[in-house]
């Protein structure tokens, strides 16, 4: 079961570069992407900024609906998370096609992958020409959640064998998160 | 000896969400900083966002000059990057304070960091709005660079034992880059 992680930190869950997974839905639809570009903003209320292409049907639904969830797949949801960020939720419902499991977010639409590290739900703060000109979204979590396998206490923790985050090189290559250690000990 | 990154893949240096160290310089004052908080905009030309306060005496530098360097700092740097993201180069020339020895840019006038994974000399896009109300800057890349034993071919690879970039949590606490694998063999 998800721990709600306070909205003072929730931006320590992005904080170390994870490709994130896009959720959103409008009236009924919904549909997920991936997105290796976003990072964080502000520390309280917890901003973020992702970049959401105008040719996606994400965009359709997230500016219709004025949220969207981020959440942060771990190795084992690499393939899926590869996958969603090569086609289109136009045509067929994606979470269908590739059997994703989901539950519902607190406080907004968008509903929410079962199996991530982590969850944000977010509402956008329209900027038009940020949004028009850079396809950049800037973004509030107005809830955030994360799996106390690896993440309480305000802190990420990776015990062996535990699922990490993945970080997007290029065409399907990603990297594991690796060795967590503190730099005052190096 | 850096090699050259065609500007066109320029945006894969930053795609797995690394730490940055930040270089400026203007009329002979000169500024290191870390920020976690960057990320890629566009590929081509090569865009990328990053979080700079308007505190900082970077923030000074860079809107004097128009320009700035994002560079990957290596685990062996995890010290120097923590620690020159929690002092101020206003009072003092962090580059002489920790010994950083530096190259020269080719295009801009801040000094890169040698011992860095890569490098990105970048001009800023001016973005009023987005400078004063969420300190967000926005930057295109004029010239890239890499180390070779790490990046090349347009691909980054780490063998045994190689230096790899770091991802800061929280406090002074880092991921190290872990393994690179492709998701079709998961």
């Amino acid at each position: 079961m998800p721990i709600e992680v306070p909205l003072a930190q929730a931006c320590r869950l992005l904080n170390h570069g994870p490709t994130v997974l896009v959720t959103s839905a409008h009236q009924g639809r919904r549909n997920i992407m991936a997105a290796a570009w976003n990072t964080v903003l502000d520390f309280d209320p917890p901003k973020f900024v992702v970049v959401i292409d105008k040719n996606t049907y994400t965009r359709e639904l997230i500016e219709a609906s004025g949220t969207l969830a981020l959440q942060i797949p771990s190795r084992a949801q690499a393939r899926l998370t590869h996958a969603v960020g090569n086609c289109s939720g136009r045509d067929a419902d994606k979470f269908d096609q590739h059997s994703i499991a989901t539950f519902a977010s607190s406080r907004i639409e968008a509903p929410l992958v079962e199996g991530c590290l982590a969850w944000l739900e977010c509402k956008i703060i329209p900027e038009p020409h940020n949004q028009q000109t850079y396809d950049l979204f800037i973004v509030e979590a107005v809830a955030a959640w994360a799996d106390p396998l690896v993440y309480s206490a305000g802190r990420w923790h990776f015990p062996e064998g535990a699922p990490r985050s993945i970080h997007h090189v290029a065409g399907g290559a990603f990297f594991e998160a690796g060795e967590l250690f503190r730099a005052a000990d190096e």
